[in-house]
């Protein structure tokens, strides 16, 4: 299937209302549906990113050849347990966030036989900014999404999914969960608890005004991902609490090796930290 | 004075090239001479950015009325010992470093009598690149340069030196030196250090390669302040070393904190936490 009849979008924030409108936009759904709370869905529409707001979660989904569910983690569950009845035999289900074992398990709970036609998916690309007016329909252009299929999801499933975000210009790759988890923990999940901690000590220091006042690019692009949806990352670092944890502590650790080298005032085992630290930072550009 | 003579810049890299570039391209100073290390100086006036390339920094001084000191912090003692015998009398001299205390120091041990005419500086605008490629001629417009002039700073250098600036498009506004090194140590040269920990830790962790994959917009602009140059930022950290140690255990509380409510999974403390920091760090936009 190179394109669907029919897909549901369920939450359609910057990742739901992004996925929904990329598809639109490319033709690749005749009929792209959403359901959302706090009226994003009514919004989405009037924005052009679907087509049907559609009258209950049911409704939704009924005939969708795919189900993207991009609702934020806790809500999986519940999510997964109403649309399960109501899902066409031949539906792929697929989802967003950014812990897979979490959104495997609500699967395996809520979809019984037909979890083989689920496939975790997270597509790795948002902003600080949040909502269907944050959505864009070339956000995942040029982008990963990730698939973390179990031995037990079905191929064609799952080769069709991967073709589906293919053609909204994804680059999709295919990672183990629990490995996804690790890394995410340590290349997200955990530099947004240490930069949130950053701008908390700053918020409630003596000098939270005089360094908003100086605040240039340096300091708000290191602290950027602190102005994420607190609530959306209370749950994501409680999910993946395990791996955010291990790779804390590993970066706190990193952290006291470095002030007690400062410390010392060793200026040679300073400079060596930071040019190993900043070789490997300038080998990403 | 709403232009100069003559002005003279020693070193060239991206904060030296494009002070000197901005003096040039706007016709504030009939001659910009400059003196660099590295081949910097012929590099800058290939690029436009200097009028002439000076035979020695004795030759680059003579008779400017402005002299733009814009070496790293460890060179400037030297630099200041070096022109000081050389400097028209009616010479504003001033600098480009982020620890003041430092620079007045040393500007204080040279120039005896003239001391009164330096006049402090840092023009907050920096990038992970550096060297005269880098500059550019309106790399101040619109951006903080903060004098932090002494009790016995002359009230006509400042006030000249300050309508400089503001020609080159700069904000200039007066801070004390001892307060600036405590906010930048807060700001700017604490998160640097954390920064650089982490990229460390990546780097010598078992995921680097798989990281450098995955990274993605989020993660690259909190790290970006890790590919600054290491040579300087060592200097930077040791020269302010007493206010950097105190922020960093500032900020280490401040994480170690987030690290415990996590663990104890305590959604409401962890949700109070990001709000707090979230709110003040959406404030920055």
């Amino acid at each position: 299937m190179a394109n669907v009849q029919s897909m549901a979008v369920i939450g359609l924030g910057l990742i739901g209302g992004s996925v929904a409108g990329a598809f639109r936009h490319r033709g690749l759904a005749k009929e792209v549906r959403g359901y959302a709370l706090h009226g994003h869905a009514q919004q989405a529409a009037d924005l052009g990113l679907i087509d049907t707001v559609a009258a209950s979660i049911a409704d939704a989904v009924k005939d969708a050849e795919l189900v993207v569910v991009a609702t934020p983690v806790p809500a999986l569950g519940d999510v997964f347990a109403q649309i399960a009845p109501h899902l066409a035999a031949h539906a792929i289900v697929t989802d967003c966030t950014s812990t897979k074992q979490t959104a495997i398990a609500a699967a395996q709970a809520a979809f019984g036989e037909s979890f083989a036609r689920f496939v975790p998916g997270h597509p790795i690309s948002g902003s600080e900014f949040s909502g269907p007016g944050a959505a864009n329909v070339d956000q995942y252009v040029d982008k990963l999404w990730l698939l973390t299929p179990l031995a037990q999801t079905d191929r064609d499933a799952l080769a069709q999914a991967r073709q589906l975000f293919v053609a909204i210009g994804a680059r999709c790759e295919y990672m183990d969960a629990a490995r996804h988890d690790e890394l995410f923990a340590e290349y997200s999940h955990a530099p947004h608890a240490l930069v949130y901690a950053i701008c908390d000590a700053v918020a409630h220091g003596p000098n939270a005004a005089q360094l908003a006042d100086l605040a240039g690019a340096g300091f708000k692009d290191t602290t950027r991902i602190g102005a994420t949806a607190p609530e959306l990352w209370t749950d994501i670092l409680l999910d993946n609490r395990v791996h955010v944890l291990a790779a804390m502590d590993r970066y706190l650790e990193s952290m006291q090796v470095m002030r007690d080298v400062l410390a010392s005032n060793d200026r040679e085992g300073l400079l060596r930290l930071l040019e190993r630290a900043s070789a490997w930072r300038r080998g990403l550009e």
